[in-house]
């Protein structure tokens, strides 16, 4: 599912151009538009490339910036001192150094008619002890299990069958022409590469105060550092980061100036915000006046729910048709992205099933290559099994039309929990010391405690042992959350205030309700209250 | 499977104390010995240890060493000099610096009784649409497709399932105690995280002079070089190892010693040499003189065929028996390693399927923890949707008695195929010029070619280009064969012979010999004969 494009010309931050307008692709268009593109290679393990499912449109963009050699640096940024051609060089020394597979570059001859090989190292199929893979999904549009019981469909993934069929993806959106993609062995893992292909030991990246803690673990061992930029309901604040990019000093810091944004603009983990479009154009601003490369984590990008319908409110009727709902949409960075310096991890984990280990990323040209010339020799592809299951699901049963419904669904039902849960934090949190925004994406509640109301603190209490008494009562009393100083991109930095993180995606209505019940009582007690 | 123990005693060479003979655990034992075991843990993404399904008498055997700090060198080791304390250090900076994951420590609360955890970030399982899976396998013993068309069995993997049942493989091998395994997103990747573990930038590791293309390119981007041990038909010459260590010039060479030695023992890509026992423990002498840590990789350790039956010879019968098919088969390092110092590389890719990106480790405890801190914030466990497949053909379907009876038909059947190609090779191959050896294992077939002999030296033709003559007018015959140049593991190095690889993995028996005639047309045309 492409992100929606944003109405407005960011080009013209950087261009004068017009950039002809694409003709829309709808999701009814797509049967008809890849019946008129090349059919995709059958072979096994056959290359594949974005190439054969782009829009012709696509080609008459500008192409990506490059992030391997000296270039003009942007207008926006002239203002602005660079260190010189180190900075400008963003592949790591690891990343510069890979070339492609031997063995792989044999396949050229694999063409000629009448060819046998006894060049490969692959066993035949019949070796292979799999006839076929039959999966049983839920059926649209209400997708409830006695529905499924008496009418989901089985799909049938046979050993000899002939893939057909192309990619379900068509991204008409990146605003330059030569974006790529590939699939990942999941975003955890295309994150750490990440990191290997633009950082060397002792780096700076950027990330929001508060992240994602197996984002920041991926970073560290590599020896690299988090800088932390402030947040606010909206998430990163534009003007932070700027601060602290402008005032860089790398004598004191003893590292380069950080150019690696990590963000999760949507539903963030774990404080549940979402970045507007206003947000996001100003952040990429201060990307570009930087010359920054975000990574930008979307797994929750299809968890933005309906809008919060206020205390005791229900939730609003679904958006009518598919294009309403991808016009209710937040933009993506990528669609932001006129220079190619945006690169977007995308997951199932979060709206079709976690562990499957099958993701993939959109960025330039460039960097997907060096991504995958990483992959080749480490990860290799994701799991063929897990991918004839989510192709079979996604591709030749759902398509484009199919997803979006579940999609539509899934949005229903997060609202209806995130109702819930914030539904239980009015009828029963302590408003004297706890404060919350109901989220519009994701699955998380960031709550906030006033911890300065705290009678331990008259007592010599520090505001880490009220963090953690607060948190040791819940559980006593049966409730677990997640602290929110777990979540400290960089732990040096000493927290003003307290959160705590509950997610409204694991437990039902009914306990969610006792949960938080269960916490204001904890609260109380704690509080004197 | 487990590989097959040694019945020599190995700790001989280090230690003099008497290790209990555990009571042998035979493939029928295995129901009653699980019986006994603890349940494994049911619950999504639950933890699990090899600890759970060890037999007791592994206990009783010493621990591993340890490899991150210093400790007495080995007695034999003491008339080498070593380079001091950071050659005793063999973890990684970054494989140091690993911690536990945040999130995964707050699992410790979940044990209380009626707790509601709004703490993860899992969605609920409602929300993924896989009602069920069912895979068609197909019928033992004999797993033709006729059979399995009539009698393959369809095996189910439910959402609501509750797993039960335990790990497909009891290694009672190690002769040290704290053994562990873990799964690994494919021996590509456990590879790249060994490298990771092990290694700094500038290092050597160990390498055969011949080797996997793919794992010497997976470590060179790392800043990795290889040192290139010579070969001969059994693969790795341990003496000429010795003498590479023991005249190692950490000045002229610009690196410390190497201690990475990576081999793959059976069936060895590209040669096709397998190590007999005695190889086998020469190579760990030296591993232990020179404190060596060994990486070995297996893929093709039960592709060990019956002994080759001589020009025009049948087949010998099958192995009688299992317990017959394991005797046959040659010991593992791991089998051999009474200090802890080797980890093998497990993988389904060659005897189940290739790119279920599955496959496993078994090292001790202290390496296989560094491994997993590595995993959990990178490839994280392997597909889920793979796990689940393979959980059902091989432990709930086929058991260890169904997997060995597949592995002996796959025994026979690359038997039959390796006697195609060997045959093919006598009806057309010009002996005046092409020497081979019937490989023991494995699915490579290697020919030497004697380059001297070509008439196009006389006019100054090189080695390399008279490789490349023959391989491309091989491709113009059409058949298509590796050249052994391409599997060189340090390319500086000169070759005196040629070679090229055949593989009797992929092509019919009817193909391999039409390719090899081909072949040997194309060598009598390029040498006049």
């Amino acid at each position: 599912m492409s992100p929606p494009a944003l109405d407005v010309d960011m080009r013209g931050d950087t261009d004068t151009s017009a950039v002809p307008v694409p003709d829309p692709l709808t999701v009814n268009g797509v049967p008809g538009w890849r019946a008129k593109m090349a059919q995709i290679p059958t072979g096994v393990a056959a290359a594949c490339s974005s190439d054969m499912f782009k829009s012709p449109n696509c080609y008459t963009k500008p192409k990506a910036k490059r992030f391997d050699r000296k270039y003009t640096p942007h207008p926006v940024a002239e203002t602005v001192s660079f260190a010189g051609d180190v900075v400008l060089d963003r592949l790591s020394v690891e990343a510069k150094s890979r070339k492609q597979s031997t063995l792989k570059g044999a396949a050229q001859y694999l063409k000629k008619p009448g060819l046998i090989s006894l060049g490969g190292g692959l066993p035949s199929p019949e070796y292979f002890p799999f006839e076929h893979l039959d999966i049983k999904v839920p059926t649209a549009p209400g997708f409830s299990p006695e529905e499924t019981q008496k009418s989901g469909s089985v799909l049938r993934a046979g050993k000899h069958d002939i893939q057909e069929g192309n990619s379900l993806y068509d991204y008409s959106q990146p605003p330059y022409a030569d974006w790529h993609c590939t699939m990942t062995a999941g975003s955890t893992y295309a994150w750490d590469t990440a990191l290997r292909v633009l950082c060397e030991r002792g780096d700076y990246i950027i990330m929001e105060e508060y992240t994602f803690a197996s984002a920041a673990e991926t970073a560290f061992p590599l020896g690299i550092k988090a800088l932390a930029v402030p947040m606010d309901d909206q998430g990163l604040i534009p003007e932070a980061m700027d601060d602290l990019l402008s005032n860089w000093d790398t004598e004191a810091r003893g590292a380069r100036k950080p150019f690696v944004l990590y963000t999760i603009p949507t539903g963030q983990n774990p404080t549940g915000a979402t970045q507007s479009a206003e947000r996001r154009r100003a952040v990429y601003k201060v990307a570009q006046r930087h010359d920054l490369y975000i990574v930008e984590d979307e797994p929750y990008y299809f968890l933005q729910m309906q809008p919060y319908a206020g205390e005791g409110g229900a939730p609003l009727p679904p958006p009518a048709t598919h294009e309403d709902f991808i016009k209710s949409l937040t933009p993506s960075y990528l669609s932001l992205d006129v220079d190619g310096r945006v690169c977007r991890l995308e997951s199932f984990s979060k709206v079709v099933s976690p562990g499957s280990r099958v993701g993939w990323i959109v960025a330039s040209e460039q960097m997907v290559e060096r991504f995958v010339r990483n992959f080749e020799v480490s990860s290799q592809n994701p799991s063929g099994i897990a991918q004839i299951v989510l192709f079979k699901l996604l591709d030749e049963h759902w398509g484009h039309s199919g997803y979006l419904d579940w999609l539509i669904n899934l949005r229903m039902q997060y609202t209806g929990r995130r109702d819930s849960m914030v539904h239980a934090c009015e009828q029963h949190m302590p408003r004297e010391i706890a404060r919350w925004k109901a989220p519009a994406a994701g699955m998380f509640h960031w709550i906030e405690i006033d911890w300065r109301k705290h009678p331990g603190l008259a007592s010599g209490k520090t505001r880490d042992s009220i963090e953690e008494e607060i948190f040791l009562s819940a559980v006593d009393q049966g409730v677990l959350l997640s602290r929110g100083s777990w979540f400290k991109a960089d732990s040096s930095v000493v927290e003003d205030k307290m959160f705590f993180r509950a997610t409204f995606a694991a437990a039902s209505s009914e306990k969610i309700s006792e949960a938080i019940s269960r916490f204001a009582g904890s609260l109380r007690v704690q509080f004197h209250l």
